[in-house]
């Protein structure tokens, strides 16, 4: 399933403890000679890449002493989480237009197949500091995603973010938290419940290795990640000179949808939105209305390339999930897990999954075949 | 002053009490025959205009009948008001927009010079049934609007044009009302003060005669004055469908700036107001940012035509508040009322017009001269 070495997912792994999220100049040596000859280059046993500034990769050399990419793997594994990098079957694509400041790869926990999850993802985002207005907004918007099928990406902070995860999970849909820490670190505190329920029901992401810890850069640049993988970015509520903003202006440079929701023009934590609507933002007051805007598939150049599977290509437990679906009507997710003997939030996951590939779509709360299962082809009459 | 004749003007204030304002029919009859062959031809003494269906003249011959154009002149001036025309100095040429549909004539209240006030004009406009929220939002652009020396232009009508109104006279700054019924009609009752007030500190204008009473289609072809005198239109509050929208969508029509000030996405107030800004309006969030994008001069084409008077053709009284103003530095309204020897509404009316060309500028709470005086040409040294 996937075009990855055992050695280079060490060598991945090894690396995104020794070099920091967005850093362009490491990320072009990794384009340049790969990550198995990087990491020996930095551990000192390979030659140093090609005009490599000495300062920068002395600093690079002393963080990669003792590194060991198959232990970090080891903790994700037991945790129940994984490490997909560039190459692998699940590794979104869009992540690819931050050039060489992609990730070296991402630490993922969670059941949900990440690139599906990611096809139709909206990210939601704003202060951490909000206002009653704003919680109640992002709480909305997150819900109304999720209904309308979905994937709310937010940075698992306090606050809006918060906010939108919360709504996305109270209606059951999908929701991926993009931590500017490991996966295994529960920050903010706060969250800790929620970041657990993100893992168990959605997803969970993180560039630094378990144990890692966040800094201020690192949430700036958890911002990229956010802007890229997904169609569009909603700004709730934030101040001027605000995080969300720079992950809005991000999303512009990118090429995806940048919107805001308005708020008073006397409250502070609106000023910011105002400003990125004055400046190119589009904006919107409900679900429905962002998903007018992102909706449209053509319009993200890398996702053409994914092709539909076939249905003999789902992983057993999706094939089972769409398999236990009616051939006509609508069930809910309680449902079709019963019948595919499956648990609820897998089978929720798959069902999102099995949207992106267009086999399954939402229908109120519940969810039916895109088609109503035609009559097998031995009973069809004429025909060519 | 002016290349209407007497005859002509007793004509076009007999029209406006027979022609429906923006008929664009009976518009077309004027600029065709002129406006005493069609006062004669609708009163039945002349061959009816070309081309003119037999219902719709009937129509506005039993409408024509005792129409008296003199008298209604009459009681205007009793009021101290006046009735300006297409062809006066005093008109303005931006309602020339408007196509056949341009007001027969204007009858106005107030000592202002209606054409430069309306140089520097932006229309805020807004729901009668408002929000705490919307009415400190007007009234704050209203002040704002007036205090950085624009005419603040409205339809004098309850919550967000009443606040508008208030906050630009809280200021002694310029306001113009434009009302849907006669400018002797104190429409709404509730704002038979601020009407007055207008008449006295600002305009009040109408193409009614004395005496119109507002319709609900008055209302709506009222907004069409409003959009077309004005740079630009801001809408604070409206419901989704309102009147206030219409205004808007009129001045985008007039290729004017067309703006909205958003609000909570959960207050039905604002939805027409966010509506408009999905649809090509400009979010802005005070007054700074409205003068921001009006007041580019160039942009209103009619306004190129118009010449900077020189000094030596301005009006006795503007002249004379003009000398009052000390040659450096600033001075307020009331001193320079006082060194002009006139009355302090004249005097801040005339420093508007004069701002309007160019000679006097506004600076905080006060006004000063554009370019500082400069020395007699006689002892100017040097030169061709």
């Amino acid at each position: 399933m996937s075009g990855v070495t055992e050695e280079e997912r060490r060598a991945r792994a090894a690396l995104t403890r020794v070099i920091e999220p967005g850093d362009e100049t490491a990320g072009r040596w990794l384009r340049e000679i790969g990550p198995v000859a990087l990491l020996d280059a930095l551990t000192g046993t390979a030659a140093a890449p090609p005009g490599s500034g000495a300062r920068k990769l002395a600093g690079l050399r002393l963080r990669a002493a003792g590194v060991d990419g198959a232990a970090d793997l080891a903790t994700v594994d037991a945790l129940g989480g994984r490490f997909v990098c560039p190459g692998d079957e699940e590794w979104p694509g869009q992540l690819d237009g931050l050039g060489d400041g992609r990730p070296i790869g991402l630490w993922v926990r969670g059941q949900a197949h990440l690139r599906l999850w990611a096809l139709r993802s909206v990210a939601v985002v704003g202060a951490r500091a909000c206002t009653d207005y704003g919680a109640h907004v992002a709480t909305g918007l997150g819900a109304g995603l999720a209904d309308l099928g979905w994937t709310v990406v937010s940075g698992a902070a306090a606050g809006i973010d918060g906010a939108a995860h919360r709504g996305a999970l109270a209606a059951e849909g999908a929701t991926v938290g993009v931590l500017a820490c490991g996966v295994d670190q529960p920050y903010p505190r706060a969250h800790t419940q929620l970041i657990a329920r993100m893992a168990e029901q959605g997803l969970v992401l993180a560039e630094l290795p378990p144990g890692g810890h966040p800094t201020r850069s690192r949430f700036v640049l958890r911002n990229r990640v956010i802007a890229a993988l997904t169609r569009g970015t909603v700004v709730v509520e934030a101040e001027l000179r605000s995080g969300s903003l720079v992950t809005a202006r991000r999303a512009m440079e990118l090429g995806r949808h940048t919107m805001g929701v308005p708020g008073p023009v006397t409250s502070g934590l609106s000023e910011g939105v105002h400003q990125l609507l004055r400046g190119g933002g589009v904006v919107v007051t409900d679900a429905a209305e962002v998903v007018e805007l992102v909706g449209d598939i053509g319009e993200l150049a890398p996702e053409r390339r994914i092709p539909v599977l076939a249905r003999d290509l789902l992983d057993p437990v999706a094939a089972r999930v769409l398999d236990a679906l009616p051939a006509r009507g609508v069930a809910d997710a309680r449902w079709v897990a019963r019948e595919a003997g499956a648990g609820g939030d897998v089978t929720r996951s798959k069902l999102v999954e099995l949207q992106s590939l267009g086999f399954v779509q939402r229908r109120g709360a519940g969810w039916e075949l895109t088609r109503p299962v035609e009559a097998p082809a031995g009973s069809r009459r004429g025909g060519p």
